[in-house]
């Protein structure tokens, strides 16, 4: 779906502003104190109390009675999605530009044998919920069972959307009408409450299980949490230990990850504001070449359209990555193409005002090079 | 996806005309001949006679090097699929009105692990070629990897519709540049031939395997033939057993499935012939509660489209299948309910020439029916 | 596993007695004559009055609230593993000689995510009660969770022994004790029910689930019943569609499988009685190099065990199949090897007294033949 | 399969001597200051510094050509079942007592869907190398294939044996000749290492795939290596993913890990050499009751035999952590059950010289105080 590309960057006096995503973010000394400190157990056999404190922090936070420390947002969703369909013959609907169904191997599918029935993503990252409940199936002899509805919050591929609050309240009405369950992909979910400014549990309150990311905009280094039900926990707990995701001292890392609950959330809100900086000035050009959706950027998520008859995305990226000796910015910005017209920049606690600055300076410096090859 | 009713006919002089589907076709008097006299083996060995003779002919009216004989037109889509993605992690592609994603509960991605990505099926049973294209997911980390198109003809969904040959012949080419296989469910393919006027051959020439159903239209009691290269056929046999489809004295139901290739498919035009008829008598009403599209009714499938917002689906049924005393057609209409605003009508060789007089003779009398009710 | 080998006969005045396998058996005539006259619907939508018939007839002869017509015995197993272990992580306790686990390409592994935990097989087709509470896991958070014990009866690879009823209601014991479920594969079941000369339904009085085959020693020409409680019957035809088993004027078949009800049952004491009479004459050779286990022979299935120190298990096969000039019996006998030191014969309706008296002449010559060789 | 205990200990002055699991071990100050300055990156996209050493440092040091830092061994062997396995219905061959088999949650069925075909463990954590050849399935169209043959070393149920390098040999022999592949799972290898005195590399050279354990006696947090071929580790990658494997700043534990391998792998010795102290002193008490395999004990666990009619397990256990009164030692000894007539001692890193001669104390005086209830 979207690749990654690292083009060299010519001179040592660069400076590197990294915006391909904010998973790339390093943990702050803070958490590498945390961390050196931490009381640990084995996590194995649920003895790890750091584990079992962020465990319980999470939950608390998120208004759900329990919830488990795994390592990555692929596998939250994976185990919510085989905790879910536990039955066979079981399907969910999700959006078409929905992580689980773009970017994760297909694993509900190959692994939970799920089938995933989508609908069409809005650019906001609702979907219709007229089609919603027409595609949801129940109790036809020769079709699936409609199990299971997954939303993401902030939505990655519709760059960084936060779900209106009414939408998921819809969504887990519709639910509760049908007998589904509703999983929320909240992988930036922490992005969403700091832009609703509300707390963290009324994002997810209509949901039944939610997950979101230590890493990516909290700076942990490695881990997510899922939650939900204390009888979807428990059985959360023994899928995370067939996928092969029971580790043992893990309280090393959820160390850092009480220090990103604690330090890491209201600040989030740089990050928007850096987004948002960005995006003006790109606005700001008035290039015909290059767009932004300056109205309806939420969060930390930024991203460009093109105009792929005249610039190839590759073209661009290396440009912006490259310092030429004529460049007045010796400043190289790294981004991610989504697809051939469109590239994502992310914003996290590492780019400071400075880094945002002179990435300003080098993204308007390119507008203006190919504005200027295309005038007539 | 549809529901199957089956209201109480009262009065025993009633005539019951049953046109919920083609699957309900019976054996000819000649194929229980064929049957009664049928030369049998174990099949479980590769040893019955008939078998082997009906795969070859088979194999030969598709122009395929080698085919063999399944229970079901279910099972030779999942037998397909299975194939076509051995490895891990594998997506098809295929249209969002397809079979294979509605009407199989999933057995793709239930038994098969493998994700089905849906595009928009258009209303002729064809999708975008572009949207496809995009859609093709190849070598990306986090992505699966797609490996299969489906397609189906005739399209039941979409009404039996013939897919048109140049478009199939794009998907093949588009399925060739990017390395992928293609495979037709071509339960009604002889619905298409006889449609287009070319041999069965023509109509998968550009796939890499086709399955059709020698029950349906063609009126065999039970089976469906999957054919492909050798390779595909040696490996699809063993995953005939490993579904539990592997048969024993299958011949009888093989020495059917010659009468069926010998005698049932140039007599599809008679059932094509029959849906045109009673399309056009239901045009000729110029209802404004009930339409069809004479225009791009192919086949032996005709959906007739009913305005929701007057006539309740159920309550159609219920009344082309009752016979009121106060009637003057003593006829029963069955017909089956695709959605909450269109039934399908299925023609097949029982409905006689007289017994689609009376069906039409009961549709137009209830078409009339409401048309007054609603008349202001 | 055991290998099918087919040697060419020479000679066409040669009689053939195919002992390789009862799954070679053909209908009877009066089962053509059923076939024939069969009233046929589509058992897709459940509307075949002869399936309808033989489910319930075979129904009460197991002793079950309800039963459903599939394709095979493989597919009544591995619906039937589906439906009980129903849920993720589920694994079945059987025999390391049973079908399920070595002829059925591990379809409950592949496709239905079950672990097969085996018991060693004694040589009565038994295992050892206590290592099978041994084996039993409950609820440990490393283990998967123990649903379902196989037991086959009779048991093929066991050579057609009949489980002690004792010994079953044991398992039935145990299996409630731990809140487990019981299927017995009875390909042969009812061959278990002659020989035990008890109702078929005595035979499968504590498992909770039963299949059988209506072809093999039945003579029917395909198909299997599969029975269980209502619940579960209805979970399993809703998974035989998913399987592509969902066939449509199936009362073809089903009613060569009622013939097989009323009229083959019975007659199996006359295989069982061929079968001794081989075993008899083996035996009186007193062979050194070839042993049958005259004691322990209970149906129609019958090992012959070769020192194979002296025999290579093909060259015997092909002795077996082949007519010398020289010989005074013009008969070719087939055989099946289940290993390197045992062949198998088996009995079935089409192999009459004659044949098995000529049987017995060319297997005795052949022993005679190598005992010469190999006398000092 | 075994269960963990933890029963309370009363009195605040008593010394616990936790003999569980070395699974339990805590990191070393040395890795928690390397952990504090690690340099990290997106492990997600193969940019983690620290990662990537750790991982050119483990495939070296067991000589394979590339290896993947993953959460633990369970998810080491099912990714590499998944990798090995990739084509439909493959089946591996383990030993009955194998980790893969009894402790993984059955994931090689139920996640890759391979059958996992048993063979009785002798108590030296081989196999009979014979049953391996005739288990072994090829071609046989019933039949699984086999494809992977899984070696356990040290294995864990059997005592901590180090499987002899002449075995592992013949049966990497066995495997070239019937084109199967082996994997060693070496949670527990550098105990083989240092046990036989050759380096890591050769325990595992007849091995295709190898994977062992960053914690447990090595004493990092968290962690496993799997090393292969390039291809295979290429595939592992993905597959990591697919499971939800994939995390980010890996680098923190990646640190803690190079530091296991520089400096905990020789110290091995120490607790191999602690478990014999023990079992010299249990075996020295003559007890009746209370046995050790002295002569054949190789590493790090210990198992001791109970004669179950006397005392039960739990029991024992009760007793060993409890300090009475009465108690001439003031020590808490923590073992594991792994059936009911044996418990298990682990030693790792924190357990010191001390903490042995404490639980000498406590175990022998609890084992006289049972010889003695029982001495008539």
């Amino acid at each position: 779906m979207y690749e990654k590309i690292n083009f060299e960057t010519n001179g040592s006096d660069v400076q590197i502003i990294d915006l391909r995503s904010d998973t790339i973010s390093k943990p702050t000394p803070e958490m590498r104190e945390a961390m050196f400190n931490a009381e640990v157990g084995d996590d194995g056999y649920g003895e790890d109390p750091t584990v079992a404190l962020l465990e319980q922090r999470a939950a608390e936070l998120l208004g759900k009675e329990d919830a488990v420390f795994v390592a990555s947002g692929t596998m939250a969703n994976l185990i919510s999605i085989m905790v879910h369909c536990s039955q066979r013959g079981c399907e969910l609907l999700c959006g078409d530009n929905g992580h689980t169904f773009l970017l994760e191997q297909a694993g509900a599918s190959q692994v939970a044998g799920v089938q995933q029935s989508i609908l069409k993503n809005n650019p906001d990252g609702t979907f219709d919920l007229d089609e919603l409940r027409k595609k949801i199936k129940k109790g036809d002899a020769f079709a699936p069972i409609s199990t299971l509805i997954v939303i993401e919050n902030t939505h990655n591929m519709c760059g960084g959307k936060v779900l209106p609050l009414d939408w998921v309240q819809k969504v887990g009405n519709i639910a509760n009408e049908y007998n589904l369950k509703v999983h929320m992909d909240g992988a930036r979910l922490m992005n969403a409450a700091v832009y609703l400014k509300v707390p963290p549990k009324r994002v997810c309150r209509d949901v039944d299980t939610v997950c979101f990311c230590l890493s990516k905009g909290l700076g942990a280094p490695v881990g997510s949490i899922l939650a939900g039900d204390s009888e979807f926990i428990a059985k959360a707990r023994r899928t995370k230990k067939l996928l092969g995701g029971g580790w043992r001292q893990a309280g090393i890392l959820a160390a850092a990850g009480l220090v990103a609950l604690d330090k890491m959330i209201d600040r989030l809100q740089i990050d928007h504001d850096h987004a948002y900086k960005i995006a003006k000035a790109i606005h700001a050009t008035k290039s015909n070449i290059f767009k932004v959706d300056l109205a309806h950027l939420h969060t930390n998520i930024l991203l460009m359209y093109v105009d792929h008859s005249k610039v190839e995305i590759r073209d661009l990226q290396r440009r912006l990555q490259t310092v030429l000796t004529t460049d007045s910015v010796k400043a190289s910005v790294r981004c991610t193409s989504l697809n051939h017209n469109c590239v994502r920049f992310v914003l996290y606690w590492e780019i400071q005002k400075e880094d945002v600055d002179k990435a300003i300076e080098k993204i308007t410096l390119v507008i203006r090079e190919y504005d200027e090859m295309f005038r007539v």
